[in-house]
């Protein structure tokens, strides 16, 4: 070890809207990481360096340490707004947004989001782990989906995102699974089968989705359906009304998966309904290479 | 007047998961109603009847008065179970439930709900405003469309419920406009041309459904839209995507809308721009129809 006084080179983080997660970084290697919910949406702006601290304290010295930031933290009702870049272009190709800050050992960078004008759209961390995508493979031609709550499918091509085009899916998931109607009915477990059958039905007919989410309640009530099985109805259902609109996206494409593995696992069951094959890519260290490439970009010195 | 001790000759009760409506009856005219929130959802059985006469008992004398209820009451978790007719079937063609009452001033009459097994799907409240359409059109042919929380299609001939099918349009469009990332952006006011392209866009690509309500949001973000077309937006893309579905039930056919006249109204706008005209029917007037039929069914005696 070097006589450097701070335990971290530098310091990652992905700032979403329910969540803060930061790594101290060591050679673009995490060697501690920390969590709260401190998320965007629940800061005010004067709360957001404070938010931080409280997660990276123990890993700074005297001397000032970069922090790399990600996510909805950028936002307008974030930290500092960082306007967003218009695609096509890198995923990376905008300024970072410097927020002042009272403590002198942080020098803070927030990434840009990307946003698309002709169908309208947007990303704020996403734009990250493509880049960290794009830094393991540079050459890398064909799209990523990216599942979650906000699930976005996006073409890349030329070290550039080309298009995108976001799915509320995962949003829909938890309000009909927790919130409706359909909660007496959907429960813990999986099923399969019921999965790939509900993909395959809605795909044909996408448009029946509101009845067949119906009739998953009046399948319970009739005929006392397994809650399990009615979970993972309901996810076929959605997932395969995604994959019938995002259609011109992965037909025929190289296809990468960026999210929860368990998630990431069922997208890849869908498509292989289809006959598409995907790759399943690690998510945390999607973010961090990107994160990495971020500060690559900045050239700052490591201190 | 005559001797009758008794203001009500009847008293008629629509009693759903979140409501208690009752109408003092007389001559089949509604003469009184009151309502209150203790909808089936919030009671326990011993607290049906305490429920039900803290509204009627202004209405009650001291001899028997029949009461006919439609609704979710007669759910296995109401007053008391009131089992399924099996389409295809009448209306009213199942025997009515009777819970047992403590006040003796009260006979109740709970009305049995519908089931389809081929299609899972359940009704229950509908089969009387149906019931109250075929009182007034004995020889209706054609589909009724009860627009609403969970809106019902439903093809009668011959007098009878042929089959139906349910749709959560109503509760997915209350879900997303409260709860999701959409809050943000959908607010009062309405947008008639922005809820016809909405119908329209997803009636041609029901599938994009998803993508379509995530971008109310992101062009709101980078547009700034007003949020009573965003608003219109989602109700179009919904009952666009419920009008693809439905399709086989409403093309060529005779069609009347019963339920709120603001969303019925909405109903047959978007039913008009695939070129199906549509009749709407009072709602309350067709319950009550309804629950008049029942009564006339049981031949009681009026007292």
């Amino acid at each position: 070890m070097s006589g450097r006084t701070t335990y971290a080179d530098w310091i990652a983080v992905d700032w979403g809207t329910s969540n803060l997660r930061a790594w101290a970084m060591r050679d673009n290697q995490a060697i501690a990481e920390a969590t709260s919910d401190k998320g965007m949406g629940s800061l005010t702006k004067p709360e957001f360096e404070p938010a931080l601290l409280a997660l990276i304290n123990p890993w700074l010295g005297t001397a000032k340490t970069p922090v790399f930031a990600c996510g909805m933290v950028g936002a307008r009702q974030g930290w500092v707004e960082a306007p967003y870049g218009t695609v096509p272009c890198k995923p990376h190709g905008q300024p970072f947004a410097k927020p002042q800050t009272a403590d002198p050992r942080i020098n803070v960078h927030v990434i840009p989001g990307l946003k698309q004008t002709d169908t309208p759209d947007v990303m704020r961390g996403e734009e990250t782990q493509i880049a960290g995508l794009l830094a393991a493979m540079p050459n890398f031609d064909g799209v990523a989906c990216l599942p979650g709550t906000h699930t976005k499918w996006v073409h890349i091509s030329a070290g550039e995102v080309v298009s995108f085009r976001t799915f509320m899916t995962g949003e829909l998931f938890g309000l009909i699974a927790k919130t409706s109607v359909l909660r007496h009915s959907v429960g813990a477990g999986w099923h399969d089968e019921a999965f790939a059958t509900a993909v395959t039905d809605t795909l044909s007919r996408p448009e029946a989705m509101a009845a067949n989410l119906f009739a998953i309640r009046a399948d319970q009530l009739l005929n006392a359906t397994d809650p399990g099985r009615a979970k993972a109805r309901l996810s076929g259902l959605l997932i395969g009304a995604e994959l019938a609109a995002a259609r011109p996206y992965w037909l025929g494409q190289n296809i990468v998966l960026i999210g929860d593995p368990t998630l990431s696992e069922h997208y890849a069951t869908a498509l292989q309904t289809q006959g598409a094959p995907s790759h399943i890519a690690d998510a945390k260290e999607t973010t961090l290479a990107g994160l990495s490439a971020a500060r690559a970009l900045t050239q700052e010195p490591a201190e």
